[in-house]
């Protein structure tokens, strides 16, 4: 299992930043990538959604679970129907406060390919190519995610300012 | 100028990172390519210390500035006299609770070469070469860092807990 950190500092309130991470349904406006997102259960505490996303120009879906602590403000996520490649994707978002206006937003991932059929992982790609090709897509989509929550959060921050 | 950030979770409270954080003359010890520290001047707010430090197998020494946020847990820190190819170095340490007993540990960069003399930093590199090579060094250096206060803090978690 792999097991990355990443991080960015945004330039508004935790408060701010923790209402963009748990809008799961506006993920479909702030990540591009990011077709659709239909809720299947919701509590307080959790979510559970269908996610449609383009994965390199491959239409892909999952469902995930989202468990909300809004206490810490951390969002504990995994799938629950994996990705076709993935054998495991977990991992937790985190809002931590710096200070009263600035934000220590971190995504980390837990992952594995799934165990390859035949010698192939979703009939295609062995199992070193497959996690070769998990590991760019965790590294490249942290970068793209943190860096939309970061922009939508510091919009939201401006106007909730100005207002 | 380049900023990155690195960030790893560390099992143990702040306020043991935050310990080992401001505990400058203590790297010597827990970072194995720090050969010395010697503070020059210190308060509860900032310590200024050069560190003789094993780069690459060459022995380099440059004077750091760290102001100290106990409140925030952050240390902003700068070389003030800087390493031979550096035209810019600083950034901060962050230690963020994210709960009782587990905390987000942040270091941070901004920096830049030094401007080429004759076409070359430090007497041998172009700037881009320059600027290659101290990316590298700070991407292999903060994931060494981060670790080896993780390492420490942890360390001194368990030995806290069993006392």
């Amino acid at each position: 299992m792999h097991h990355t950190e990443h991080t960015v500092t945004v330039d508004a309130p935790a408060e701010v930043v923790w209402k963009v991470l748990v809008d799961v349904e506006g993920y479909a406006r702030i990540f591009p990538p990011t077709q659709e997102v239909v809720m299947l259960e919701e509590s307080p505490q959790h979510q559970i959604a269908r996610l449609t996303v383009d994965v390199n120009g491959e239409i892909q879906s999952w469902v995930s679970r989202r468990d909300i602590d809004s206490t810490r403000k951390v969002i504990a996520y995994r799938q629950l129907e994996n990705a076709p490649m993935m054998g495991y994707m977990g991992g937790e978002w985190r809002a931590l406060a710096i200070d009263d206006t600035t934000t220590q937003l971190v995504l980390t991932h837990d992952f594995k390919p799934r165990d390859p059929v035949d010698g192939k992982v979703a009939g295609k790609f062995t199992y070193a190519e497959a996690d070769e090709m998990i590991k760019a897509a965790v590294e490249r989509n942290s970068v793209a995610d943190l860096g939309a929550v970061k922009e939508q959060a510091e919009k939201t921050a401006v106007e909730g300012a100005s207002a």
